[in-house]
């Protein structure tokens, strides 16, 4: 594997595990009133989009990098939703 | 074009877009009780090594949305530093 892919898998992981704890965080505290519901929209239904685009292709590496993250992603959207 | 890659080109939209929405909101209120610390540095750092993957590639698509993504994170991070 070169050096580009290294930084590849690297930057792939920094982003997808990036929201396991605010994930943790938010179902822990319930405090989402920082957090921007147009955000968490956008950003799940690209995360959905990344998923369906990887399944296409197809890769890999994006299909599963992004179902983890849409997890995530969703369920901050939701709690979000449920405690704004 | 193909479906595949007009998906793609949708899923980055949205995922690098998403930024602005949180950056706007966390600059207006400087509320960031409710943002993970930890998320926005590894988040700021994994796309700061996607840029770097996409000038290595090179990708200039990766490079772009990850540039202009980098730019909504390390706002957002030096937010969560400054008024946590």
């Amino acid at each position: 594997m070169n050096l580009t892919a290294i930084i590849g898998y690297l930057a792939a992981f920094g982003t997808t595990a990036s929201f396991l704890p605010q994930a943790v965080k938010t179902i822990q505290t319930k405090d989402t009133s920082g957090i921007s519901l147009p955000m968490y929209i956008l950003f799940t239904l690209g995360t959905l989009l990344w998923l369906i685009y990887g399944i296409m292709e197809p890769s890999l590496p994006v299909a599963v990098a992004n179902a983890i993250t849409l997890i995530f992603a969703a369920t901050i959207l939701v709690y979000k939703i449920k405690y704004k």
